[in-house]
C-alpha cells in the first residue's frame, strides 16, 4: 500500500504545509470520516462546519480556511483541484502483465507496441495499431484500421468496430461500444426500411473518458467527433455524426440523436438530451439540468432547464390533467378580460 | 422436461387441493391459454370474468374464488406468490459444469471453490474469492479482490471490476457492469477536467438481482452499497456512492445520481430518476411512478409522481408553448382579480 | 476499394443516366462535401439549395430535379432508397473467416452451417442451430437452443441467452442482450421479492436490427416477439413478452414496460417510452415524438406527444412552480367567472 509523507504531498501538489511533514499519508477520506493516515480537502463551502472536528492526517484547503483547522493543512488554490490530483496516488492498478496473452488474438498485421498489455480474449483486428502502454483489458474486441493511442485503457468487454481512433490517455469503461452502425433507413413504398451503409467511422479525442455501456455510432459518411478532454458517464447514447466539443461533460444516460453538435464547455446532467426535428446545436458553454429535452438549437451560453419536478401521486394526476387543459383556461381568462376591459374596476 | 401431480404440488406449495392429486402437471399457463397439463393462476380480480372458461389442468386461486373454479384447484393465502414458486419448478438451467472450462483465466491465487462453474473464457483476478455452486457464464470477467458468494449466478459477458462483492444467491445478468469508476471530475483554471480515482468498491447483498446491461459504479472513498433482496432491472444506472435500501425495486432504465440514498422497501418505476444539486435521499417505502424525476429529498413514504401524459401532437404543441407561458397567464388572472375584488358581483 | 461506373450503378438501380456512363465512383458522399468520384443525393427539398454548387461524380434526383444538376444526374422515383442501396456497395465487411476458430466453444450436437462465421472466443450452446453464412463475431455468447436464420450478423460480445430464435438477415449489434430474464417478482408478507421464473423465449423476425447494448427479455410465459423488419436502435429496453408489429422502429433510449405491444409501422423516437398500470396497446401507424410518454392504448393511428421544451433555468424554475399551483390558478378563474357572469359587461 502506498505511503506518503506530507513534506512529499506538499511538493507534489505545490502546497504550502503547516504542520507536521513526517506525517504519513496512507489514502483519502472524507472530511467527516477521514482517519489519521488520510488526506481529506475543503473545497465547498457548505462543508466548511465539519472542518473543526475533522481527524484526518492533513486537510487541503485554501488559505481562508487554515487558521480554522485542527490537524496539518495543505494549503493551496484550488483544494478540489488538489485532492483529484492526490487521490491518483492512490489509485491501484489492475495487474495486467505487457505483451499479449496467449489467449489473445491479434490479426498478423496488426501494429501492437510492446509495452502495450493485451489480456485474455482480447481481439485486435486486421491493420489496427496499439500504441505504448495502453491495457487492453479481458474480453476487448478491436476491429480493423483502429488507432489507439498511447497510454488508453479499455475496459473489459469493451466493443471498438473498425475504423475507430482513440486518442492519447483516453480511457474506454467496460461493455462500452464505438462504431456501432449509425441509424438510418430508407422507407420503401410498401413502408419497408432499408439500411443506409454507415460508412463513416469515430475519432475520440486524447483524455477523454467514456463511460460502462455507453453507445457512440459510427458516423453515415463523415466520422462522429468526441473532441479532447470530453468526459461521458455510464449509459450514454451518442448518435452518428455528431460533434461534441472539447471538455464538455456528458453524464449518465445522456441521449444525442444523430447529428447533433455540442460545443465546448458544456455539460449536459443526468438524463437530458439532445434532438429534434432538424440537427441541433449547442453552443460552447451550454447546461443543461437533469432531464431537460432539447429540441431546437441554443446559441446563447448558460444553464437551461426543462425536467419536472414531483408531487403526490393523487396532486399530480389533478394537475396533469388541467395541463391538459391549459388552452381552455387561457380562453376562459381572455374571455374574462373581455368582459371586464383594462381600465375598469 | 419435468412433470409433478398435483398432489406433490399441493404438499410443496403448502396448497388445498380440490380435485384430482393424480393429474400430472408439466408447466405453467396464462388463465386464458393454459392447457390441460399446466398450471396458472386467478390472483387479480381483472382476471377473474376468465376462471369460468379456463382448461388449465389447475388453478392456484383463494378460497373465495375456488368455488367458482371449473378444473382442480389450489387453494392458497397468495396464489401470486404460490405461482412464483411453482414457476421454478420448470426452469431449465443451462448446462454449465462445475469446475473451470480449459478457456477459463483464473488467477494463481484466486480461490474457487470446486464446485462452481466458471464457463469458457472467463476471467477471474487475483485474490478474488468464488463461492460454492456459483455459475461464472461464458465471457464473464471478474477483476482483482471480487467475492462471489455461494449460489451466486453472473450471466455471460457481465464485467465486475476489482474491489467488488456480490452475496450469496445473487445473480448478474448478461452485460451488467460493477465496479466501473464513478464519474467525479475536478475542472483546473481552463476549464479542463481531472479525474477524481475512485477507490472505493461496490458491496452487492444476498438476494439482489441486477439487469442486463446495468451499470453500477464504485464509489469515490467509500463503497456503493445495495442491500438485500434489491431487485435491479436492463439498462439502470447507479451513480458511485448510492445506497439503495433493502427489498427496494428499481425498475428498467432508472438513474439514480451519485450519493443518492433510496430506502427500504422503495419501488422506483420504468425511467424514473433521482439526483439534485445536493444529494438525494428517499426514504424507506416511497414509489415513483413510471418517468417520475426527483429532485429533493422525500422523507414521508407514498407515492409520487411528476410524469407527463401524452396527446396529439398538434394539440399538445399549443400546449407546451402555453405552459410556457404561464407566469404571464398568473399575472393576468392576479390582474382580474385586482380589478373585481372578492365581494364584489 | 469498390469502383462502379455510372452506366453500372444505373442498371443496378434501375436508374435513367443523364452524363458520363464511363465516370467511375468509389464512394459516396453529402451533397455539399462530395468529391468526383462519389455519387450523392437530393432527397429533400431543403437541401435544393445546394445542387448548383455539388462537385459530386453524380446525384442521385428525382426528374424535376434534374434540370438543375450541374454534373452527372442518376434519375429515381425515390433518391432516399437509391442511395441507401448504392451505400451498400461500398460497404467493407471486416474479414471473418467461415468456419469456426479455434478458441470458440461450439456444443457437440450444436448445427452450425459450414458456410458461417464463428469467430474468436464465440461460445454456442446445446441444441442450437446457425444458419447458411451467419457470421458470429468474437465474443459472442448464444445459448442453448437458439436459432439463428441465414445471414443473420451478430457483433462483438453480444449475448443470446437460451431459447432465442432470430430470422433471416437480421443483424444484433455489439452488447445487446436478447432473453435476459423478464423483471417479474411477487412480494411476500414481509416484502421480500420472489422471481417468476421467466419460462418464454424470444423471437426475432427477419430483417430486424437491434442496437448497441439493447436489452430484450425473454417472457414469462410465452414468447417476447419482434416481427419481420423492426429497427431498434441502442439502449432500447424492451420488456418481457412485448410484441412489436412489423416495420416498425424504435429509436435509442426507448423503453417498453413489459406486456406492450405496438402495432405495424409505428414509430416511437428516441427517449420515448410506453407502460402503465395495465399493460398498454399502439395501433398500427402510431408516431410518438421524442421522450414522450405513454401511459394508456391508442387506438388511431397519428402523432403523438407529450414532451417539454427547454427555457432558462431562472424562467423555468418559475414556471414549474406554478404548474405544480395550477390546480390553485383554475379555482381562482372559476372564481373570476362566478363573479363576472358570462351575460355581464
Amino acid at each position: 500500500m502506498a505511503a506518503y509523507s506530507l513534506e512529499d504531498l506538499a511538493a507534489r501538489l505545490d502546497a504550502r504545509l503547516v504542520g507536521d511533514g513526517r506525517c504519513r499519508i496512507r489514502g483519502v477520506g472524507a472530511l467527516a470520516s477521514a482517519t489519521t493516515d488520510e488526506v481529506t480537502h475543503l473545497s465547498s463551502a457548505s462543508y466548511r462546519s465539519l472542518l473543526p472536528a475533522t481527524r484526518a492526517g492533513a486537510v487541503l484547503l485554501r488559505e481562508a480556511d487554515a487558521a480554522a483547522c485542527p490537524t496539518n493543512a495543505l494549503i493551496v488554490a484550488d483544494p478540489y483541484l488538489a485532492f483529484a490530483r492526490v487521490s491518483q496516488l492512490f489509485l491501484v492498478e489492475d495487474g495486467l502483465p505487457a505483451g499479449a496473452h496467449a489467449s489473445a488474438v491479434v490479426a498478423a498485421d496488426a501494429l501492437v507496441d510492446p509495452t502495450a498489455c493485451v489480456g485474455p480474449h482480447v481481439v485486435v483486428g486486421a491493420g489496427s495499431r496499439v500504441g505504448a502502454r495502453v491495457r487492453l483489458h479481458a474480453g476487448v474486441s478491436i476491429g480493423e484500421r483502429c488507432t489507439i493511442g498511447d497510454d488508453v485503457e479499455i475496459r473489459p468487454n469493451a466493443v471498438l468496430y473498425s475504423d475507430v481512433s482513440v486518442g492519447a490517455r483516453s480511457v474506454v469503461h467496460a461493455g462500452a461500444v464505438l462504431g456501432g452502425d449509425g441509424f438510418g433507413f430508407a422507407p420503401d413504398g410498401a413502408g419497408r426500411l432499408h439500411a443506409i451503409a454507415q460508412l463513416g467511422g469515430v475519432r475520440i479525442g486524447e483524455d477523454v473518458s467514456i463511460g460502462s455501456n455507453t453507445t457512440i455510432d459510427r458516423g453515415a459518411i463523415e466520422d462522429t467527433v468526441i473532441e479532447d478532454g470530453v468526459k461521458i458517464d455510464n449509459l450514454v447514447q451518442v448518435g452518428h455524426n455528431c460533434r461534441i466539443g472539447a471538455h464538455s461533460v456528458l453524464c449518465g444516460c445522456v441521449g444525442l440523436a444523430g447529428s447533433t453538435t455540442i460545443g465546448r464547455h458544456c455539460v449536459l446532467a443526468g438524463g437530458s438530451g439532445v434532438g429534434g426535428e432538424h440537427p441541433v446545436t449547442l453552443c460552447d458553454g451550454v447546461t443543461l439540468t437533469a432531464t431537460t429535452i432539447v429540441t431546437t438549437s441554443i446559441d446563447k451560453p448558460g444553464v437551461y432547464s426543462g425536467s419536472m419536478l414531483h408531487n403526490t401521486h393523487t396532486r399530480w394526476k389533478r394537475i396533469v390533467l388541467l395541463l391538459h387543459g391549459l388552452d381552455e383556461l387561457v380562453k376562459r381568462v381572455r374571455s374574462l378580460e373581455k368582459r371586464l376591459p383594462e381600465g375598469r374596476r
